[in-house]
């Protein structure tokens, strides 16, 4: 198993403990080359703050952190980021971004911010995706399955849904 | 003086002290037609995570809200978003932005993501710019003439910089 699996594998372990919460299972942790920074899974209904990304981002960016965009961080989470976590992941000094699921509804890792301003310019981010896409369908399959949340009854993010369904 | 006049007179204010506490002066409000949701500024040395717009989105957006896109929320900041503020301020039922100064720099207010994913295509912003930007130059002036923080001693955001100083 690479190191991106084996990183991957972590963020699947998150994901399962917020399904076992009945959460959406996306989890999420950041690394510096294979080095563990921190983790972070989903924790709430959907369409709120505390995204798997964010929790982990607040935990490693925290105060007067030490991270440059010399360092090699990678985020690993088990779906395409949204608009907010992608935004935030641009703000922060991570490299490479690495999900297991693509989301068709609102994933932005494949997005561009146009006009880009300078500051973004210089600023690359290598996408890896599809890492265990397997493992992190089923659960979401499951989530699906089971969920009581009234966004995903009523029909939200359908276009997700026909992914997660898609064999 | 008109509703957006008046609200960004109380981001403003947030922007004072900011400046006073020795940071840029960034002050950013959440009003629903008006009426005051939450206010915010900017509490920390550049490039982290506690922007003035994130700290008033975590007071206003945090746990079960029942705010949706049905809601007139308009956010008011003395500063145009970066790429972290406007992702999650296009992530929450936020219809309205309204900032005081440009940021040639890193300034994301006019950008649009390509390709849009569909949860972005009927979800519109209304942008209005300008407001009350003489007063927040002023602040933003003073900052610089001011900071000790060595990004900025150093030429960062020199759009951005160029921007405060040109009359």
């Amino acid at each position: 198993m690479d190191q991106d699996e084996t990183m991957m594998g972590m963020a699947l372990d998150e994901a399962r403990s917020a399904l076992a919460e009945g959460y959406l299972p996306v989890g999420a942790v950041l690394a510096s080359d294979g080095t563990l920074l921190g983790r972070g899974r989903k924790g709430m209904e959907s369409n709120h703050l505390d995204h798997a990304e964010m929790v982990v981002f607040r935990q490693v960016f925290s105060g007067d952190y030490r991270y440059t965009r010399a360092d090699p961080i990678s985020l690993y989470t088990t779906l395409e980021p949204c608009i907010m976590c992608w935004g935030t992941l641009r703000h922060l000094p991570i490299r490479r971004l690495v999900y297991a699921m693509s989301d068709p509804y609102g994933g932005c890792a494949a997005a561009e911010v146009t006009p880009t301003p300078p500051r973004h310019l210089s600023r690359p981010l290598e996408v890896i995706a599809g890492v265990r896409q397997r493992e992190a369908r089923e659960l979401f399959r499951r989530f699906l399955d089971t969920t009581t949340e009234s966004f995903w009854i009523n029909g939200g993010a359908s276009e997700f849904v026909a992914q997660v369904r898609c064999d």
